[in-house]
């Protein structure tokens, strides 16, 4: 069908890869990271990537308490700024291990004495090779441009690190009981999506809208689309999509809301029964009964999930949506118009 | 015209009220800040605040190398987690200072020992209170839902901090000289605004790009021009926009970049000439020869900016483009539909 479709169903067998190729590494590199002391962590990560660390910024902030910088990579490659990261605890994110202003920012790190981590799918990659330790993907070859297998597996390795760095040890077997969510929800979503994708055939833009630990998801999500579909779509948490952007809701605008039940979904129900007053026409992705009856199309998500580990399951339905609507516009979801796999930004 | 064009022309004004009546206060809490020996700090904020946020994580990263970290509310509001913020400095911004979200978590960081501060524009609001300091806006009363003079005199109470906890003093003349830039642009672009943007009445979707420090400059732009022109309009980071979200992009898709000259303006002139190449129709905001050529709707500030302070007066220029394409569209810039001056998530 397409080399994303394959990769999509590799998923759940890559992240029980990572859990036991990596275990041992990330509980060595937790006890480095006690020793150093760290006060706050800062990521640098483009594109999916980014989306990974927003996943890696609410996870350590919900289990550990430990605050997060996104990092601002142009301040290392345009301004020549020196942002003090003496003593806090660096991570860059590249599925190549090539991003160039990822690879600058972890080298200033470094200079400055942070103690770095890479999370990488290239074991010989450049980035790999600057910093103090790396968490591999294991995510085998990725063909497909728009990455899906590098995602989940980074979100793993982060959940990975976050176990050994809390001494969470349970967050490690939910791990492998995510592994079999997603291949529950690969079974039972691909044919619903597949016959409900058809009427999203001349969709040109969207707004895509999750809250909590899976804005991460939202923004994936609508990556995605706009990689693959060419789809105008815009991400936003639910709370910052009220603080304004909410106004260009109107008659149809198709919504896609991601809601797991959990700590989010009062906020979500409140947004969904707000966007239908609207009119808009609403896409949920949800196990909750009263979000899937709201909307024009339904995805039921057939697994109970732990909200800290949702997102990894709830981006493969976003996955198989943007794979199933780009085959649907006649589009070839390997091979998106003026992108290549691998972007270098300074 | 409308209440939002009376509030762009008095931001010179408010500005140069700031300088002066909050020069002492920012000494004093910059003395506080030394004492204190944060090594990071943390902004809380929604909205055209949250971008406001994003000019300060740049500024202070760019002027001290203090890391920025952009609070997510949810982690106190709907995680109930404790972020460890014991000894950091921790800002919310809210202009009505009833933001409940932002509240929550800065309480959270008081009781945690984080210094705390407010940027509001009202002295008695419930976030002024529970911070141990609070610079105030002096913008006065402002009356279109759409925020303008509250932006940029956040931005330059964040710009006044900057200056005390740096002691490069000379961010205070640069301020007021800020001020009269904004004064140059609002009499040289108002007209050639008014003209040009016949053109786009019917746009109902956008790309809207910078880089670096002018990051929080596409978003607010964009969001001034969702909310008062119900546009569809996506801001991205130039490199961001690289590593995916460029696909969207075909031929007389409306693109709008902040592009002054300073150490972002190679990459944006590249970006561009990529944009041009793919046939998107450019709409530059710019003082470079370069980026006004390749566009078919240039809009030139006549003014050199310092790149620090430029974002302060590039905004102005979007404000007005937003108030005007509003009017052209019909529409009433104050009072956009399906929102109000506060808005409260939590």
């Amino acid at each position: 069908m397409s080399k994303m479709m394959d990769e999509i169903r590799e998923q759940p067998g890559v992240i029980r890869k990572l859990v036991v190729e990596e275990r041992q590494n990330t509980k060595r590199i937790a006890e480095e990271l006690k020793s150093h002391g760290a006060q706050f962590a800062s990521i640098a990560a483009r594109g999916t990537s980014d989306n990974a660390a927003t996943y890696g910024k609410y996870l350590f902030g919900i289990v550990t308490g430990m605050p997060v910088v996104l990092a601002a990579p142009s301040l290392f490659t345009l301004y020549d700024a020196k942002p003090n990261l003496a003593g806090s605890f660096v991570v860059g994110i590249s599925q190549s291990g090539q991003a160039a202003d990822v690879i600058e920012y972890l080298e200033g790190a470094k200079r400055q004495g942070a103690l770095t981590l890479s999370i990488t799918n290239e074991p010989t990659s450049e980035l790999a090779d600057v910093c103090d330790f790396t968490i591999l993907c294991h995510a085998g070859p990725e063909k497909s441009v728009a990455a899906t297998k590098t995602y989940t597996s980074t979100l793993a390795a982060l959940t990975l690190l976050c176990a050994s760095v809390s001494g969470r040890e349970d967050l490690v077997d939910r791990l492998l009981v995510t592994a079999d969510a997603i291949e529950e929800v690969i079974d039972a979503c691909e044919e619903q999506i597949a016959e409900k994708v058809e009427r999203y055939r001349y969709m040109s833009e969207c707004i895509v809208l999750a809250r909590g630990i899976n804005r991460a998801t939202a923004f994936e999500a609508a990556l995605k689309m706009a990689e693959t579909c060419y789809v105008s779509a815009d991400p936003y948490s639910a709370a910052d999509f009220q603080h304004g952007p909410i106004a260009v809701v109107s008659d149809g605008l198709p919504c896609f809301l991601y809601a797991p039940t959990g700590p989010a979904i009062g906020s979500m129900r409140d947004m969904a029964k707000l966007l239908h007053a609207k009119g808009a026409e609403l896409i949920s992705f949800s196990n909750d009964k009263e979000m899937l009856d709201i909307a024009k199309t339904p995805i039921r998500i057939p697994v109970e999930m732990d909200d800290l580990l949702s997102p990894m399951v709830y981006i493969v339905a976003g996955q198989i949506f943007a794979q199933y609507l780009a085959l649907t516009k006649g589009i070839d979801p390997d091979n998106p118009r003026g992108l290549s796999k691998v972007t270098i930004t300074r």
